[in-house]
């Protein structure tokens, strides 16, 4: 390692240089690869992980000694460790990405145009995509799967807590990859822990068409902020439960307790139940048992807590920052609304446009909420926390964008490609 | 007009903000507005552009004279010019736009998941669009009613050369809007020419969703260089034709010179013509005697100035810099190659990937070039100059992404909207 700082920069410049010349090269190649010998390789990945999950763990054990060593948390150590389960659970995700349509190369609406031409739009790559994350190690294969699926390259800077165990999971991809006969380039894992790389990365507009950052929201912030290269991005889930004064109260019940206790930690949660003035008193007090129950800590309005005063649940008055806090935690927001358009008024002022879900039965209602409410998803009486690549069919993703442009929600193959025109002529010329 | 520049700047700032308050607010009122709604407003602002023909040309003399004393040249007083024949034809774009499906709310691929939930993607408005754009006064009406019927509200900054033609062609706007009972502010024009004011549209994150900016590419790069909000951005028309050696001739002949001189000021104008080495030589012969007859300036690679030495065509020596040069004039590279790989790799390296075109007989080589060509419009046997959102069926087009991301090639209603999700339960909730 060299001492000289400024020597350093100008190697890591070089060296990022060198993974993006690579990638972009290594793009048009697994941009018109067949879906077989992707597909071949993503298996071949898979088989390999299995079979060197004992070098795995050992690559890992130094990553968690050290991680121990710098005093890194509980949560991260664990979000770190590599488990047999865990590269048993990391294979299984890329045989399930091989078992998934190309969706490179499909060409949709094809049509004669008054002129003669035929006019269609071809599903096409991205071109070269940087993933950067923190300390989960499997994000390493899920999303190197994602990318080559998509018939994009793609290079991986992940946490430098997890450098042993990526770069020997790096090992294996390399293997499928030539197992299928494929550039191996297509996968870079970035083999440098000096944080100048991700500065390269985010700013190599010549080599890379798009970053996705996976991980905490100052990570994101901060890479949105200073990124050249356009970003896919995914930043808070301040997500609401409206319970309407029409709706059924066992749907009401389920839906708005499953939002917020199937998992505290996920983007999907919900952070604000919003509950009509005139539905049923019973709901809410039924509701906030089972949250109380559950151990979830209840922050409300002035109405909410006065309708609760007798019902022997402690509820905190929330402040004006509860409105706009996204917990991951057991603790949720709780405001009685005069009407659905308090209610959407309210998520438009507070809401991250991550997912809502309205709770009626009144049809007019329902077709309203879900035109009007400008979140990424927005439900009828079901669980926020279906706002997933899996839930919705997509089979795996790479993130969920709260972005407006390209894609919105749960990112999966798809959400990797874009779209560009063709046009098939017989010498037809304009006039 | 305050001539503190300090107080001024604060003042556009104040101004700016407004203005984006304004337009947000105004979003969600357009955003859910009817179809029929959204058509009569632009069907009576055509109507008033036509009534007011007499206004606007008193409006747009104003600016004319002032640019005269200024010393525009010519061409950019033959754009800035509002005759009786354009009013026409900017009252009928917006009759056209009227015309055209309303892609706001359409839902697709709603399907029931295993988990008894049903899934789809809803199109929706991007929200506030801002549009930069310099001399020709009819990209106020075509923007706007653009924005209008996606769903979206605009603020147009248009050129200080046009601004009395800006401001009369937005009071028409703004009758239309009113007629139709929708709130003004859904268009609005910014009416500085402070040039301050662009710099807080493009860094007003919070107000405005998209920036387009129409004009040449100095404005287009300056301001993707300091724009804070998302660009859809059109860059260069590098626009290739490669004649395959495989090329019915008379297809060749007739592409090929439609392609450069159906019009040389657009970018969709071939600029530099690729020609299989084993092709029939009489065809680069006879196209370079119809360039020149027309006037051409022809610029060639040794092979091609080889070949055409003794045909009588003058054909100077192309330089590295000419298969990098987008003219926009009548001047033609031409390049010979050993093969459509080689034609592959040229495109690759100097293409702006906005269109390229092969003329070729061969099933496979066409096919191979449709997918590995990596352009926003790719296409075969056809003229370059098809690459138009009217040519392509979208009735009309706000510009031509040259970006990868969100859309590719001529962007139409679609461009400016999104996709959504939307989930349908019964009370369903996540196991």
């Amino acid at each position: 390692m060299n001492a000289n700082p400024e020597t350093m920069t100008s190697d890591v410049t070089a060296y990022m240089q060198k993974l993006g010349e690579q990638a972009r090269a290594a793009s048009r190649a697994i941009g018109r690869a067949e879906t077989g010998q992707k597909n071949a390789a993503l298996n071949a990945m898979a088989e390999r992980l299995l079979v060197q999950a004992d070098v795995l763990k050992k690559a890992n054990a130094l990553d968690l000694a050290a991680g121990e060593e710098k005093g890194l948390d509980a949560a991260l150590l664990d979000r770190l460790e590599l488990t047999d389960e865990r590269i048993a659970g990391m294979a299984e995700g890329l045989v399930q990405i091989a078992a998934l349509a190309d969706p490179v190369g499909i060409i949709s609406n094809l049509a004669y145009r008054p002129s003669g031409i035929q006019v269609g739009q071809m599903r096409v790559p991205l071109g070269v995509i940087g993933i950067i994350y923190e300390s989960r190690p499997n994000v390493t294969a899920d999303a190197a799967a994602l990318c080559l699926k998509s018939g994009n390259a793609v290079i991986l800077r992940g946490g430098s807590e997890a450098i042993h165990s990526n770069q020997a999971i790096a090992a294996c991809i390399q293997h499928g990859l030539e197992v299928a006969g494929l550039p191996g380039e297509v996968v870079q894992v970035v083999e440098t822990t000096d944080r100048a790389a991700v500065g390269e990365l985010i700013r190599a507009k010549e080599y890379v068409d798009v970053i996705i950052p996976r991980g905490g929201k100052g990570l994101i912030e901060r890479i949105s902020n200073e990124a050249e290269v356009p970003v896919i991005k995914h930043l808070d889930g301040i997500c609401h439960v409206y319970i309407d004064n029409e709706a059924d109260n066992g749907k009401a019940l389920k839906v708005a307790f499953n939002s917020k206790t199937q998992r505290y930690g996920t983007c999907n949660t919900m952070e604000t139940l919003l509950v009509s003035e005139s539905a049923d008193l019973a709901i809410l007090k039924e509701l906030a048992a089972m949250y109380a129950e559950k151990g979830v800590e209840l922050r409300g309005c002035e109405k909410t807590r006065a309708a609760l005063k007798d019902s022997g649940v402690e509820i905190l008055a929330a402040t004006e920052e509860d409105w706009a806090t996204e917990y991951l935690a057991p603790i949720l927001s709780i405001k009685t609304v005069a009407s659905m358009d308090e209610a959407i008024e309210h998520i438009n002022r507070y809401s991250s446009q991550h997912t809502e879900s309205i709770i009626t039965e009144n049809y007019s209602k329902a077709r309203r909420f879900l035109r009007e409410v400008d979140s990424s998803s927005v439900m009828v009486n079901a669980s926020t926390r279906f706002a997933d690549g899996f839930e919705y069919g997509l089979g795996a993703e790479i993130g969920i964008s709260t972005d407006k442009l390209h894609a919105r929600g749960p990112v999966g193959l798809e959400g990797l490609t874009s779209q560009k025109y063709v046009v098939l002529g017989d010498g037809h010329v304009r006039q």
